[in-house]
């Protein structure tokens, strides 16, 4: 997607260890307008499969998988990090290591939201190594529900996880595959 | 908010120790529909106020927030809870207490971020005792923007933390506001 590569351009700061922060539209600050033209780009690739809801994971992912879910009209699911309080009921629940953070936790969705019936898409702002990934995929394949795809904004391909996904047979599409990064330059999949 | 209080009444529930579960609609599955016609309520409380940026809390808030931001116009900043390795450069910090989760945090947002030319509306799903408030409108005072005020969607205002900051001079609109709860019926404020 045009818009979010350039923007990627315009705004992404590179770090030691690969890191990309997008901090001043993606991921702590969000530039909503922008999330709207990605959740019109995201309707258009996944409009046919007709999800009926969208499932994240806190705590970033909630603002592109609402921006999407208000231009499809569709209510969001986001899985939470750690048990709190007022978790209760039974959970799906999938361990997940962060490259981002370098710790483990237990990715945990209420049974009670996600059933068979439904017709999920996956959403997430970041695809490196695919731990979020693999768990949200993980917990719609517990729950029986029809994975339609998954949609992300941002996937550093060279970190591998999202063609990994793809050659086994799950539908990523990034709205920005970023093929090459150092740190004078950005190079995106064509 | 007539909405948002019959939907509390219908699928909010209540458990002991004061807590009131909306994870149907609210903070773990999202009625994106509602979230956009809170948004809706928001701009008319607050248009003339003529707010630049909205400010929230990871995570629960960030969905709101951005719900907010859709209808307003918006760009969305968010605190987080805790330094990350994607968190650098000079930031803002309050020390916050969370009711929920029975722990102490660090509320931080990225100085860059807040200028003093800013005019902040601050959005957050609850407001109880009114600690992450009272962290974000510490942050706001911090980086000398003009805070507008403060939207909520749920209040439980015997737990007190909302009147207080009225009665300090903080412009607080919550959207629903439970004067009484117990466990078979909730009363709200007219």
């Amino acid at each position: 997607m045009k818009l979010l590569e350039e923007r990627i351009l315009k705004d992404g700061e590179i770090f030691p260890g690969n890191i990309l922060k997008v901090s001043s539209f993606l991921n702590h600050q969000i530039d909503v307008s922008l999330m709207l033209e990605m959740g019109k780009e995201v309707q258009r690739l996944f409009k046919e499969d007709k999800p009926t809801k969208i499932l994240t994971v806190e705590a970033s992912g909630i603002a592109i998988a609402t921006a999407i879910g208000a231009v499809m009209g569709l209510p969001v699911l986001f899985a939470k990090k750690h048990a709190s309080k007022n978790l209760s009921g039974d959970v799906y629940s999938s361990p997940v290591h962060s490259y981002t953070h370098g710790n483990d936790y237990n990715m945990i969705v209420e049974k009670r939201f996600l059933n068979s019936d439904e017709r999920i898409l996956i959403v997430d702002d970041f695809l490196a190594v695919g731990g979020a990934l693999c768990g949200l995929i993980d917990i719609t394949r517990q729950s029986g529900a029809h994975l339609c795809g998954c949609a992300i904004a941002i996937e550093k391909a060279f970190q591998g996880g999202g063609d990994k996904l793809r050659a086994d047979g799950y539908r990523i599409e990034s709205l920005a595959v970023i093929e090459k990064m150092d740190e004078g330059s950005i190079e995106f999949r064509i």
